[in-house]
């Protein structure tokens, strides 16, 4: 099953695609966030879709995909979660999993314009897998019940702004993590019985010109064990996001030059769609 | 006027105090959460509190106080705000504001029963002048515009596991402050028109005895700095939360033992009233 939206910005359309159709699911719930996840809804669609109860969906022609998600109540992320990047950081990797967050308002559609903020000369591109929790969870036992918090799974575009996230907040990151629009999500979510996590590729361009070229493979904490530790640090709740990290084949690295206005990003997960942003200065 | 909630956790009462009066306000609010200050809630109450349209409240004896707020899109901190402290971190002062983030669901009522962490060994206390956010504010551009962003105040207990915040985490501070229960609210908020967030003494005790007394004179960053500064980075939002640092006095400084079950902890700032929170293991 495919959660996705389409339409303006504040007034997109919630649709669900099961066995490759789609359907409007407004009458279920008005944004895949945190109520409907803590509602079971993902069951409620699976059952209505079934059921023949909901209206087939047709995008109109040109349609915006708006993001698939609506704002959680948190969204986190894993750093230096791929060894060769945790390298081109200037870090040795990680012994447990690193985390910081953004603010959810950051979230926007996948094919959203997207912003150089102000005084920026650092602006960053990072494909990520993004996991999405479908059930509270503190102080998880096994990564077999980690497995069972997840809902499913999302593309995200974890845009960065290395001069504020390393110089201007004393080397805590979520300055330059948090600019307007700094979380294209999706083009779609699927749920976790249609993706596997351990094993997809992932890869990102900047003008047609290839940059990060991964496995979710490399990962070196699995989705499973990031879910498994931070349930120790904190209670997750329906609707969180957790972006996993990203590979190496950033600008942060030296090898390539900082977004400018003008410049296009794709970015894409094997089995979760791609993305596509032009930048323009804020 | 004051905003506070009173009952069962889950099932608070909204109550509003307008000239040393009492009101019930449900028929305005569920919370005084972000819908609640992006609708301009807090002029509605001040005029159906003037037109006499809200029913007096009176709390049931022994009733719990709840969290006055409900749960922002974003809980903001700012670190190292105080000099002396930062010194006892072991850090230089900071030359902009350093922001982390907390899990918004770590909010808790102000004598609500406290957690030990599990695995905990250096739980601490840091009492904090938090902001409220009143409306959107992006690139605001003087010290007047940030003020006049700010609904208001509250006193918070920064909660944190220092083992967690600096070694779990890569020096990510996130992780030792999102523990359940680790941001107690209130007992109230107090409009921006009723405090004056540049000279309230803040204290902190163990078991009585007194730990930080210090004044928010004392801030490096006052909070339209803050705000101004934040608002460079992101979108703040109506109803966000900013907590904006602790002064000395905290275990982390060797001065003093870490929390253990058993154990009370009281904070106080001057006109935002106290806190008092028994610790027992999680």
């Amino acid at each position: 099953m495919k959660l996705w939206t389409s339409g303006p910005k504040g007034s997109e359309t919630p649709v669900v695609t099961v066995d490759g159709k789609d359907f409007d699911a407004s009458a279920v719930t008005g944004e895949f966030g945190p109520a409907f996840f803590a509602a079971g809804g993902l069951d409620t669609l699976q059952e209505k879709a079934a059921a023949g109860e909901l209206p087939e969906f047709t995008a109109e022609s040109g349609a915006r995909l708006g993001a698939p998600l609506g704002r959680p109540q948190a969204l986190i992320c894993i750093g230096q979660n791929y060894a060769a990047h945790a390298a081109e950081s200037g870090s040795q990797p990680p012994e447990r999993p690193i985390i910081f967050f953004k603010h959810p308002n950051t979230i926007a559609g996948p094919d959203d314009t997207a912003f150089i903020p102000r005084g920026s000369d650092k602006t960053d591109w990072e494909v990520e897998l993004g996991l999405v929790i479908g059930r509270q969870a503190s102080y998880l036992s096994s990564r077999e019940e980690a497995a069972e918090a997840i809902a499913g799974y999302v593309i995200a575009n974890d845009l960065s702004e290395r001069t504020f996230q390393i110089e201007h907040s004393g080397g805590q990151w979520s300055k330059g993590k948090v600019a307007p629009g700094f979380s294209p999500l999706g083009p779609y979510f699927v749920t976790a019985d249609e993706f596997d996590p351990h094993n997809a590729n992932l890869r990102s361009w900047v003008n047609g010109e290839p940059r990060q070229d991964s496995n979710t493979a490399d990962m070196i904490f699995s989705v499973e064990d990031i879910v498994l530790d931070l349930s120790q640090y904190m209670q997750l709740e329906p609707g969180d996001i957790i972006l996993t990290g990203t590979p190496e084949g950033v600008a942060l690295s030296g090898r390539f030059p900082y977004l400018k206005a003008g410049d296009v990003v794709e970015i894409e997960i094997e089995g979760l769609g791609r993305q596509r942003q032009e930048f323009v200065q804020a």
